[in-house]
């Protein structure tokens, strides 16, 4: 058995995954096995009575946008009944941010990596503010939800038919020339798919102000990739999964009380650890004492070597997520330590255009008690109050060198 | 007399400048001026005989635009007969890419320096290959020019008008952190501005087509934001022109055959030598041997501290213009050694957010023996080839120290 070669074949799957942006359709319609009355949610497994605030107020609002309750109480009622189920997005072939909770009749972003022929499907982006994702639920907040699912993404399913899909990786190749790193920092991304839609969507929409409509919220929100971006990046980690004796890390999610892992060589198990609180930069109002433990799938970025992996490339993210541009670049030097390639297509102009360094190995992170870095946003500890801060966070040590130890069990090291 | 406070004052109303882009409009209309059968184009003055092959080919291009004239042979019997007048764009408010030719019924962009008063206008960018501003003049070029300066500036004009302008500095100051230099390096302000714009568009547009068409001409075209950059910085260093005693280059400009510059203090005299020929990459097919003389109004972004004086915040840029991402830190850090002043709006985060050196002083070019820093595309010498490549070019250091005796004659130093 040589760990490195397929370690080698593993992050090779990964980097040649090219993820195309295909079209958007409904949950049930299109993701593989999602059963009826059922959620998913970012991160590891979780049961509702160990949901944090956010989750619990996501899981409220999409029951009340499923009208499968009438009110919170009744919405509450079914989940603490076990009346509906709960799944990791990851059992599924998707990715949400923060609560990442996709419901049936949610629209997602379908995403093929046409490369190894598997697909990854992530939900719609709703902008700031009073969100979803953020344990939001009240009435504008599923109002807008309703229009984002039905209105926008209608007109975004039919733009995208007209398209041959957009090249997912060469855009995030693009945008990290740009400034962007992927995850927090989605300026250019953002842009780069209006870019890529707008005539399309001139073209479909159904009168001129839909049209205007779509183009200005896809505009004014610098995070309207970030969802499609993490399904792309759930497609390339999911085309490195399952290769027999691979150390590397296929998974990294959050639920906001877990921080979970899954390792390529392991197949489907969780690693898992209480996920720690991120340190970084809080809006105006809020301190460390509001934030939710560290929460949503969007880990999957650096998990594909962007991200805080990319930090380098975004030098003007600092402030945003605290720290100096030096420190951006320290921090892509850094994972190069821990990881076992560098990218063949994201590269970062500030290296010399050196690629950014993907696929992180287990034994690695445990060898040099160096965890990976991790950028993102920092959610209120109370349902839907949003975002507080962004800032930088670390998986827990204990989920990779148990990781480590299962491994060396079920390859008899 | 003290020229440091005078230059202060000069770089400090280049700073306080802010253009805003307020509307699409027909030459003769607004341009200040502008005679009856008259071209203006770019650099210092120039007559027919002494034009370089893009320059004539720009004239003649613009002649059938205009039908002046039937065909070329009568387009250059009029320029040879001196029955059309010639006079620079910068005489009038105005520059231009390249050629820099604008004819009367030409579109173009008219920004407004809101702090002082004064506006300034460009024309339209045609995408890239055969094209006016590289002296092309074909059926296909000039069809294509009129769909620009009619349709497309028609709905540009109606969509601009239900904006409240675009505030092109602070569109600059993103742009310099998504890696843009404002100059060879426009991917990221082009599309902010299409962001800007799009849903005015979509909500104007006369038919979806229409609005298709245009969304994807601004959208696939890097360089669309290149004019109304163009005209945002001659408004910011028109307001620093004229200021008694300061010697802060308030124009850089160059016409296919003479580069010229001209002196904040020293009212509108040129100081003019043969234009030098930019060293850089060239396309494929290509070499130094087809290279014109410098050319093209568009130094204008680095006399307000932008293009090559912001190179640090475009590592990325160094595949098309050469050198490696430290020569663009170089680059930058270079050319504080002959300026005024940090910018206190356009600030670089590779430098630690480092305002861009601002306000180029002829003292300092003469004493230190180092000219400003350009980048520049480059243009086949023949006319109507197009672009032959990419790179840097300095002015003649004569200019300066021509202008340095003109200074010390006019104020008896």
């Amino acid at each position: 058995m040589n760990i490195d070669n397929a370690n080698e074949i593993a992050v090779g799957r990964m980097m040649e995954a090219r993820p195309v942006l295909v079209g958007v359709a409904t949950a049930q319609d299109v993701i593989p096995g999602m059963a009826d009355r059922q959620l998913l949610h970012a991160g590891p497994p979780l049961e509702w009575a160990r949901m944090s605030g956010p989750m619990q107020g996501a899981v409220i609002g999409a029951v009340l946008f499923e009208k499968w309750a009438k009110d919170e109480e009744d919405a509450i009622a079914l989940a603490v009944n076990g009346e509906i189920s709960f799944d990791p997005c990851h059992h599924h072939g998707a990715v949400g941010p923060m609560a990442g909770v996709i419901s049936p009749s949610m629209a997602v972003y379908v995403v093929e990596n046409t490369t190894h022929g598997n697909f990854a499907y992530s939900n719609m982006n709703e902008g700031y503010g009073k969100v979803l994702r953020y344990g939001a639920y009240s009435p504008e907040v599923l109002d807008r939800l309703r229009w984002i699912n039905n209105d926008m993404a209608h007109l975004l399913r039919n733009a995208l038919a007209e398209t041959d899909g957009i090249d997912l990786r060469a855009l995030l190749a693009e945008a990290l020339h740009m400034g962007d790193e992927g995850h927090n920092r989605n300026k250019a991304g953002s842009i780069l798919m209006l870019k890529a839609l707008a005539p399309f969507i001139a073209r479909v929409a159904p009168t001129e102000s839909a049209g205007e409509k779509v183009l200005r919220v896809i505009g004014d929100n610098a995070l309207s990739v970030l969802n499609p971006v993490m399904a792309a990046c759930k497609a390339m980690a999911d085309a490195a999964h399952n290769v027999e004796n691979s150390t590397l890390v296929s998974t990294m999610a959050r639920n906001g009380t877990d921080f979970g892992i899954r390792v390529s060589g392991l197949g489907d198990r969780w690693f898992t650890a209480p996920a720690p609180t991120p340190d970084g930069l809080y809006f105006s109002g809020f301190t460390a004492e509001d934030a939710n433990p560290d929460i949503g799938d969007s880990t999957i970025t650096e998990t594909v070597g962007i991200g805080g992996f990319a930090m380098a490339a975004a030098p003007a993210i600092v402030t945003f997520v605290s720290g100096t541009p030096k420190d951006a670049l320290n921090a892509s030097l850094e994972m190069y330590e821990i990881t076992a390639a560098e990218h063949s297509h994201f590269t970062i102009p500030q290296l010399d255009f050196r690629g950014t360094p993907t696929g992180i190995d287990i034994r690695k992170v445990v060898e040099l008690g160096l965890t990976p870095r991790v950028n993102t946003g920092i959610a209120h500890r109370q349902a839907g109050v949003g975002q507080v801060g962004a800032g930088l966070v670390r998986p827990p040590m204990e989920v990779f060198t148990d990781a480590l130890v299962a491994y060396a069990e079920k390859y008899d090291l």
